[in-house]
């Protein structure tokens, strides 16, 4: 019996498939500089071929957000930098093109790794991947084809590759690996493929073979190998009263969200795109909380014109049925970047030049947005919201364009919904303090609570010195949640809350009892918390966050939370 | 009549002396690498020999935080790192070393200054620095010797550097430059010699000719040259208007600071070691309302021991006569380094590892420094204050620490004063949201505007592309103000505020009327701060505070403001 990390619910019991990858030995030589650097492209072709095929193959499978990571990886191969490097290797000091690629990809992932930080990390990796796929392809190394599983099967490997996980096929029950956590890209995999998965399991390899009989308990954690009739017997009980609850949560689906002594509220799904359109209305959505139309950009080789994105943003709302789709204008900058635009070089990026600030300034950019998003109002229920809202001027600027937009289309003959809403993110600690007076001005407001807490708490989430600082159920987050709340319904409007926070179980009946209106959060969560808020009490909810607000410390805050689930 | 940014109040009338930095003309020459390499450290020696010269001459006239740029400078000249790039270059190359530090020079400086962000060209500036006096050491030119100026003059430059300002003695009245703005490093050196300065004033030295006579209008950014009488005189009237204002201010050096309906505050001084504290009291400073001990840190080659920080501290305590000294422990990360301590890499150091957070894991240089600040507690009237609290927790275990200290220094025999108040800067969201929590353990709050703002707005003031965020009189931020003080209130604590706010003339009449009791500034802003407040009804004040917490932006803040005092 080994144990994990649960990074993926469910129960599996199943052969193994040991997922055995070909071993790269590299050796120097000195060749022909031409010759290898004509080996060295063709390799780089095939690679770049290869991740658009794992890419197709993964789209049949993943959201849109998931598949961003291939994108990553595309760019990367594709990066002049890193063939440029190579290529001058080969060339000044005559060597095999293998041996090139191994050096200079050893020296950035050391420089990645050094940064001692998750975004360098995950760059890292990246790194690992593509020169990987890379240095098979020089050395005519077949990579495992997942796809030809064809019995059902659990996966024990050392790890998983963002490109492994997307070609996990219907055999696949669930996976196991030696290294990873609970946000490593194959955890976030198996839950949108709705696999069971054990993560940062070590020992993995040395204890099991292809074909022994393996229980994968993604509950607990746990990993037994080759168990007796009882254990297996013991795990079947168990997927079976996990599935049971799974059932009923379904029976959720076309239910209202709504406490028992009858208050109301809107449980959403976020979406990256189109593809998770579906996702969202099978488990009972009632709209989208957040349409992240960054993935439109930076899926892109350039600016998506405003036919393209009119397109994308009319499958969405006609995709949604008539119920409100909540779209945030382009959100860039900060990690996430553009390979055909120049961001400045800033110290601090989270707080630098991003998102709305850009817009205000790249005003073509942002007008041809709210351009197709207006012209797509007419196939459904449109909302738009501004992220990263600092100061009134700002959301006033911003919406005076809108209005010039829809007015300039409206003079041109265009058709424009007359009912779109237009609100804001609350992710600045300024906009929440001041919620009062932005709310005279926007429709409604969405609390992004990751960029929220990060500011409030002057800590970056991504850096393990502070991330300890991540704190969502400290009383000072609740306070500003609860003022966002107040200084909407001061003026009647709604207040939604798209992030993390929205979605997790110990949260919902807090939030509930500060009175936040619409909990939007990915799909697979829709159900659970329907079925929280369905069996709270709101005014016993009122009374807990009331108390939540007068405490010192988020230990207290959740022993408090806790007493009252007791 | 030449037009520039009037930098450091005053009005001069004298001679132009116009400084004539050498011509450095570099050629690229082969040459015997070992002879160069000698070359070059000779020069480097004798560089790294000026710039502690510089500095000696400079600590006579400038204080603490000033002579912070030439620890740069020198810890520049010192590193490895540069002085390997150059002998590296002369060695493989075997070129004359001018050329080769050249070379080097042009790309750090290049490097640093695509980084575009104001951090990187400052660095930039330092290497330039550096590198022009190593450049003219090797080839044997004469930096020219400012000290020898010995008749009434009006320096004219294109820019002055740190180490030209530094060697400016009483013969000189006032200076112009080419380049530079409000907050470059010659501006913040006229303003500590109190000498009149423009600054960013193109065509200087196209007009002007040593000999020349110069009118310089600091107070308006003006120069003229060669004025004619009527115009002397004119000028002569306006300094004698200057020069009795500022009489009038001194008047008030020994009063209390008190509105005329007898609300009484406290106006202190911020300073950066034992050198700052006779600015603060010439200028009738209330107290300490700022000790930053970093330069302690920074000006070392190692963590001064308990015995070097106590000396420094019994030196404040004493010298300050009783007046309460607000220290705070150290303050260290962002933007501020140590040569003998490695930080993390981090994406975003402003919101990483710093201050309270590293002092908190490194244990032992925290408890170095609480036990010398203990120790040197009966010299004078101590408070502590933590730097970047943002939890109740952290506060909790900062005190903790101090108590343990405390505890065992008086085991030890050592005495301790009994009146050590222990509080903490609010200059993170989260602090001013919950600062009634946190008066029930900190004895004072101190405001720490800088951070507060930029951590509320999400904008690095660093930043040019977003500083247009650094909004002081945005009503969110004058709200989280407010929230401190009534928190602290609450609970019977004072609050001050050691941020650049606390001294700006504009905001006094709004912090005064939110209750700020003490209002820390550099020495130089008290008097005109205690004017102010003595002049303004407390009643009105309160009124207009009110008014301004319900405005929507920085705009009509300003305007109420502006209304409020015609």
């Amino acid at each position: 019996m080994l144990k994990g990390i649960a990074a993926s619910a469910g129960i599996a019991v199943a052969k193994a498939y040991k997922l055995e990858t070909p071993k790269v030995v590299i050796e120097k030589k000195s060749a022909n500089a031409d010759e290898e650097i004509k080996k060295f492209e063709d390799a780089l072709a095939k690679t770049t071929k290869d991740i658009e095929g794992v890419k197709e193959r993964a789209s049949k499978r993943l959201a849109e957000e998931e598949l961003a990571v291939f994108d990553a990886h595309l760019m990367m191969a594709n990066d002049p930098e890193l063939a440029g490097q190579i290529k001058t290797m080969i060339q000044n000091d005559s060597v095999n093109a293998e041996y090139a690629t191994d050096q200079v990809a050893t020296q950035m992932v050391q420089m990645f790794e050094s940064m001692d930080n998750d975004y360098f990390r995950e760059r890292a990796a990246d790194v690992k991947d593509v020169t990987f796929r890379l240095k098979c392809n020089l050395l005519g190394l077949e990579i495992p084809d997942l796809t030809s599983i064809s019995e059902d099967s659990i996966i024990v490997a050392h790890d998983l590759t963002p490109s492994d996980t997307a070609q996990l096929n219907e055999y696949v029950k669930g996976f196991a690996t030696e290294i990873g956590g609970k946000t490593s890209h194959s955890a976030i995999m198996a839950n949108s493929l709705e696999i069971p998965a054990v993560v940062g399991c070590p020992g993995l390899l040395d204890a099991i073979k292809t074909g022994d009989t393996i229980a994968l308990d993604a509950l607990d954690g746990v990993v037994e190998v080759n168990p007796d009739d009882a254990t297996v017997a013991k795990y079947e009980e168990k997927a079976k009263a996990y599935l049971k609850e799974k059932e009923e949560l379904k029976v959720l689906v076309n239910q209202e969200t709504i406490t028992p002594d009858g208050h109301k509220v809107d449980v959403a799904g976020n979406i990256g795109g189109f593809k998770d359109v579906e996702g969202v209305l099978k488990n009972g959505g009632e709209g989208v909380g957040l349409f992240r139309t960054e993935f439109l950009y930076m899926d892109s080789d350039h600016f998506p014109t405003e036919d393209e994105q009119f397109e994308a943003y009319k499958q969405v709302l006609g995709g949604m049925n008539g119920k409100r789709v909540v779209v945030r204008t382009l959100d860039i900058g900060g990690d996430k970047k553009l390979s055909y635009y120049e961001f400045p070089q800033e110290m601090n990026p989270f707080l630098g030049y991003r998102a709305i600030r850009l817009c205000l300034k790249e005003q073509d950019v942002f007008r041809t947005q709210l351009r197709a998003l207006c012209r797509a109002s007419v196939y459904g229920k449109l909302a738009i919201m501004f992220p990263m809202i600092a100061t009134v001027k700002e959301f006033r600027e911003a919406k005076s364009i809108y209005e010039e937009v829809k007015a300039d289309l409206i003079k041109e003959g265009v058709q424009v919904a007359d009912d779109i809403e237009v609100g804001m993110m609350v992710e600045i600690p300024a906009a929440a303090v001041l919620a009062d007076q932005f709310a005279k001005y926007a429709d409604f407001f969405s609390i992004g609570t990751n960029d929220l807490i990060q500011y409030s708490m002057a800590a970056d989430r991504m850096s393990e010195y502070v991330s300890y600082l991540y704190q969502p159920m400290n009383p000072s987050i609740l306070r500003l949640v609860a003022n966002t709340i107040k200084g909407a319904h001061k003026h009647g409007r709604w207040v939604g809350m798209c992030g993390a926070m929205a979605g997790d179980p110990v949260s919902a009946p807090i939030l509930l009892g500060l009175g936040l209106d619409e909990f939007s959060m990915s799909a697979t969560q829709i159900l659970k918390a329907r079925k929280i808020i369905n069996s709270t009490s709101f005014e016993k909810a009122q009374k807990l966050a009331a108390e939540c607000l007068e405490k010192d410390t988020m230990d207290e805050v959740e022993a408090t939370v806790k007493s009252y689930l007791g």
